[in-house]
């Protein structure tokens, strides 16, 4: 009998070894090609200076959406096609103006923008008293009473502390998603909101405010975390502070546009669907180089990788560059209603949108036992720089897919240099590491490479 | 017997219990503190830009050497003073020029400068065909029959599937070091070497070439990767490739000048040494920013951390800022002649050279039963990202402390960018991520703490 065990653990140490070793054989095959030949980095190039930012319903959208279907030929996928999906179209308007006057003699130009989704103020703008406000629970007891006819200036630093800048993100991030309609109720007449920035610099940050339709969409903008520094400042030495703020956004109508697909039909479980994708809108002040340029061309290079190495998947590998996730999320929307409509089995998907810095892990969300497979696989990944396997991921426009019971995973790049340029003007190809970007693309071409041999 | 077993187990797994929890706690005050008040960014800023590139013997190297004694003593040091060494001072000269000559017409301009300590070709230049080599064996086999009176071209490639392109650097670094020398041997006029860099671009990248006595001293120059490429091209398509070479660089006498220290002197053991450093002096290039600005103000922030968070260390902390790590050590020389008149004891020393980049481990050269005992303090580190100590480390100025049987360690941070910009006109404060630079101090302020707090 203990000779039966004996056998049979040596059979098994055996097989797993001798797995573990074709796997880690194809995966540095997979990151040798990458690291050598890949194209992620000059398909940025192209998205950032021959086409530049993004946002929905622009040319610039269209142009991205025929450029990455070119893309995703050229890297050998079987099929490529648009699926179609109606974006809103938001107009910035001309370049909005902000300025603080502390009396009459003192006052100083604001570096600020409107936020994305924000109506305008009329070319005229709006004058009115600042009140800064730390928390909601302030801006709750103050009320209509002290707040009405006043611009609201949230500051709500982000913490410096966390060493996950996305948590401190998510912790300041309400002032920017929600405190225009959360100050409308008390009759405020605009805010500004302190960019949502790591660091104290004069770049605003946009992003998008979502309105409550109960009350008045009041304008909102970001100011540079330098600025609202020095307004607070000012706000405790001046018994009233006044703002002067201006822009002419505008929200039109909703417009035709695509998701972009480039697939690899499985050669066993052809009806089992991988995704990989970014998203192909960005904001309009940069280049979306890191946000979210770096997960399309990535997505892309998985394509490319997986054909220029002879992988033959089993199940079907898809490539999705998804649209407006920025200000609608359609996209990801329109993405599992043509699942549900044709009935897809969506056995995964990963989703690269924090950026193409140097990767440091995988976030999931699937089943425990789904987790724990994965896990197994870890240290395949340890020579590629990605230790950290951890539950919660996925990714705003694969998150819907969560409905139809599909096991999601985000990439996590080091994320310290992220809010730099987040929705800002410095989001530039310039930001962006060849090598960083494509060893995000060796790791995500590996987990893509596992989750298809083993399934989950 | 079992429950005198059982109840130890319990006092010992209490006690290392919380000595952790003590531990991480001032770790994340030692954090918290640096990620929130850290100088170490302002500090490189006033190095990059109010300074600039800082070549041993240079009018800048000696106001680097005021401005960090000045930078140590408002981080709180308890003393703080000069350390003389004497020092080469190469002078790089006029403007390099390089020119490649197809034919009658056909000729193309070179993105070169010279090799640091290279000599000079004269005002006139250097005209002579250009032989491609590929590595040092056809070196060898061409010998002065083949070579003599032409220039040779050094295409050593860094090898981009190596994910720490250290080992690439490594691998490649030969042709830059000793090619000169080696190539002299066998009555060739100058050497053209591709720069050790990382990616395909137009900066050359310049370092230090070490010349043999023997033989004479040929002048030596880094051309870019993207005139490597194309001149490795043209010379499968033309048949004989001239290049006109011109640098008026020269060595004059040594000069005085000073490795600068500041300490905060032990409770306990005081006679006991840990040193904390980077070096001081840069290349010309650029403004020596991540090389090696990064790991001086790294240094005096862990005085500053220290000293801000009430941590009284039982030895000696000495932060050190080495002068002339890059073409001579001299620093690193002389810290250990006067350690060794001293009689000093020197437990520890930490260097921060690899760049200020997202920290990923460190590497350690000391006994195994030492790395044992640190290996056990990794779980405090994964909180700050750091998950690989591993042995092999070390840095050029501490390493002379071998000789004293000083433990060694190196701070090893993400590698991705470094050969993007390192010994280039690319290594300027914009390339420095405040977050990172920070977080980097924040695990060698750990190590610090742990090797003081336990001894080795």
């Amino acid at each position: 009998m203990k000779k039966l065990i004996l056998f049979l653990s040596i059979c098994v140490f055996t097989t797993v070894t001798f797995a573990q070793n074709t796997d880690s054989l194809v995966i540095k095959s997979l990151s040798d090609n990458i690291l050598t030949y890949g194209k992620a980095y000059d398909n940025l190039r192209y998205l950032c200076k021959q086409i530049g930012a993004r946002l929905s319903g622009s040319p610039q959208a269209q142009k991205a959406v025929e450029a990455t279907a070119r893309m995703l030929r050229e890297a050998g996928a079987d099929t490529v096609y648009l699926q179609p999906c109606m974006v809103p179209q938001w107009l910035r308007g001309v370049k909005e103006k902000g300025r603080i006057m502390l009396d009459k003699n003192q006052s100083f130009d604001l570096h600020l923008c409107a936020l994305g989704n924000s109506e305008g103020t009329g070319k005229k703008g709006i004058t009115a008293e600042v009140v800064e406000i730390n928390n909601f629970a302030q801006l709750d007891r103050m009320g209509e009473k002290e707040l009405k006819g006043k611009i609201v200036f949230y500051n709500f630093p982000m913490d410096p502390t966390n060493i996950e800048t996305f948590r401190s993100y998510g912790a300041s991030g309400g002032s920017r998603t929600r405190g225009a309609a959360r100050a409308a109720k008390y009759g405020v007449v605009a805010v500004m909101v302190r960019s949502l920035a790591s660091n104290p610099d004069d770049f605003p940050h946009t992003g998008t405010t979502i309105y409550n339709d109960s009350f008045p969409k009041i304008p909102a903008f970001a100011i540079s975390t330098n600025d609202a520094d020095r307004l607070s400042v000012e706000l405790t030495t001046h018994e009233t502070v006044k703002a002067y703020l201006m822009n002419t956004s505008t929200m039109l109508a909703d417009v035709p546009s695509f998701n972009v697909v480039g697939e690899i039909r499985g050669t066993e479980k052809r009806e089992e669907i991988i995704t990989v994708g970014g998203h192909l809108d960005s904001w309009d002040l940069g280049e979306g180089a890191q946000d979210d340029g770096a997960g399309c061309v990535q997505s892309i290079e998985i394509i490319r990788a997986i054909k220029a190495t002879g992988i033959q998947p089993k199940r079907t590998i898809r490539a999705v560059m998804f649209m407006n996730e920025e200000n609608g999320g359609r996209g990801g929307d329109a993405y599992l209603k043509a699942a549900q409509q044709k009935n897809e089995k969506h056995l995964f998907a990963l989703e690269s949108d924090a950026g193409g810095f140097t990767p440091r892990g995988f976030g999931f969300e699937m089943k425990a036992e789904q987790l724990s497979k994965v896990k197994e696989w870890a240290p395949l990944f340890y020579p590629y720089g990605v230790y950290n396997l951890r539950a919660g991921g996925g990714g705003s426009d694969i998150n819907p897919l969560k409905q139809i019971g599909t096991a999601l995973a985000g990439l996590s790049p080091d994320s310290q240099r992220y809010f730099d340029l987040h929705h800002a003007s410095t989001d530039i190809f310039e930001a962006v590491s060849r090598r960083e970007l494509h060893l995000g693309a060796v790791n995500m071409a590996a987990l893509i490479y596992l989750v298809d041999k083993y399934g989950l």
